[in-house]
């Protein structure tokens, strides 16, 4: 990615904790910090259902430090966060199904660990500026499109609900105790080094998976409208946040360039692979009922206020997650 | 208190479980139940800084079930919720301070047993019919006055967040996993049986105690605008919530008569009692930061939904009240 002015000074040699650095979005945003001089930390629990991969950091190894923990293990807290800059806080449980059929473990990660991550905070190191990775769940189903972040907040699942306190919890901090947050509403997110074994963290995941085996990519539905955020743009975002004295205090949604139909992202993508088909199902049943069917989002507000926009196209972002899986794939499976 | 037609006969015979139940509004709905011939079962800790007090169901002790019990503790639930009708889940921290001073015991009571409680409804008895006491903390500092069920909700402090998530997952296991569920939104209820002991469950409380003992009411800033229901009034509402079955899924503010400025409210009550006097004095600091200004609320859609609306105004409920306390001082020390 380009490096924009705003933030290519403001992370050499400094300390940088990222929580869930080893996932999708984690570990885009420490290459991309590493480049820029920070001295990285990362948190990972490497859980296998999660999107934590070794590989995402491949090449990387002596530039970074890696520990695996987990957010949900309070002990070692204090001692992260002691002498850091800046916190990306990204590990999460991402499964909406998961958080149906197990949601006191979504509560304990989603929920209980930010506010204990946050309590750590404020009695350690309460100048530590933090972003944290939200999600446009909580707006649940849309009252109007695109969404803006005035929009009302109605998650339709576990998952919706606790990431909605995760995200509160940092705003009361931000403004009661002083640590210095930013919260940014992700829309779904794409490119390389997103989990690909299966559809866990993003449907898209496993139809590059499908593509790349010589399988029709199954389309769930297929006319709801999506916008797709590319993972560079994304990190961008996250850096600008960290480092944007506008940003503190701040709820942003991010977006994409343009939105598809399902269907339509299907026929992009196996016109880009230059290969493959896909097949429309409808929907399970379970899913059905947390389903928020049409979304994509008004980020006007990140653009007027930090100078944010996303660039790539879902085209060109879904030929740079091809090519990257055509080399890759064997280390995602 | 005076029966409504509509829920007279809806209890009878029915088995009920109230959480919360020695506490303030806990006990007050229990005595209407036993009244109306149902089968209580009360789940109550009796942790002293809380609402519990056995006193409360003095008289009763041989018309229901009393049952030493916290709602975090999750060994037990199972066994509860079988055979219930009814259960009317006001179990909760409740003191703003403290869920800032201690965050994570607010959320293990008000987010993470709220969750339990559900799930444990949801796999042993998905058809009991749920009536939540949530509360007006949610909204944070209004926008407009009075406030509406459509107000935006921005949470000031750790319990207004963890409540909204209790209420969020009452309402997703309502619509998705249909148990039965109605959220009630309480502004200030005041009453017999409240707290008086300190102001740890409403200032009133302090300010019945220290009228009583002869001491000037003491009124922290005292230009803040207030409603107030009646308990009796919030209790027909509880018990509307339950039966009404245009009540499921819903969310309902609760009012009061009118409303207020604290220092209306300490004139009142002074001239209530035909005694004391009363003093105004600036707001703590900590206090201020989480404090959420005017405060009341528009609850047209329980009327036009429910049919129920306060009915006492705030001088009938202080003159019940204090002569509540008259008699009963001793026991709530």
């Amino acid at each position: 990615m380009s490096l924009p002015t705003p933030f290519a000074q403001a992370f050499k040699g400094q300390r940088v904790l990222i929580t869930g650095g080893l996932g999708f979005i984690g570990s885009n945003l420490a290459r991309t910090l590493v480049k820029l001089g920070a001295q990285v930390t990362i948190l990972d629990s490497l859980i296998p259902e999660y999107g934590g991969n070794r590989r995402n950091v491949h090449g990387l190894e002596k530039k970074l430090s890696i520990n695996l923990s987990d957010v949900r293990d309070r002990h070692s807290l204090p001692e992260f966060l002691r002498g850091q800059h800046f916190l990306f806080n990204l590990a999460g449980q991402t499964s909406h199904m998961d958080s149906m059929s197990d949601p006191e473990t979504d509560l304990e990660i989603n929920c209980r660990a930010q506010l204990t991550l946050l309590e750590a905070c404020r009695k350690h190191n309460p100048k530590l500026r933090v972003v944290f990775a939200s999600t446009r769940q909580i707006y649940g189903r849309p009252d109007y499109l695109p969404v803006d972040e005035k929009h009302p907040l109605r998650p339709v699942d576990v998952n919706g609900i606790n990431k909605l306190a995760g995200e509160e919890y940092h705003l009361l901090y931000s403004q009661v105790h002083g640590v210095p947050s930013t919260v940014l509403r992700l829309t779904n997110t794409i490119g390389p080094r997103m989990r690909v074994k299966d559809a866990r963290q993003t449907f898209v995941g496993i139809w590059i998976r499908q593509i790349l085996g010589g399988q029709p990519i199954e389309v769930w539905g297929g006319a709801q409208r999506r916008d797709f955020t590319y993972v560079d743009d994304a990190v961008e975002a996250f850096l600008l946040a960290a480092t944007h004295p506008d940003a503190v205090g701040g709820v942003f949604n991010l977006g994409g360039v343009g939105q598809v139909s399902l269907r339509e992202l299907a026929e992009t993508l196996v016109e880009v692979a230059g290969e493959g088909s896909y097949r429309v199902r409808s929907f399970p049943a379970d899913r059905r009922k947390i389903d928020i069917g049409d979304y994509y989002s008004d980020c006007r507000l990140i653009e007027s206020t930090l100078g944010w926009k996303p660039r790539t196209t879902i085209k060109q972002a879904l030929t740079k997650t091809l090519a990257y899986y055509r080399k890759e794939l064997p280390n995602y499976l």
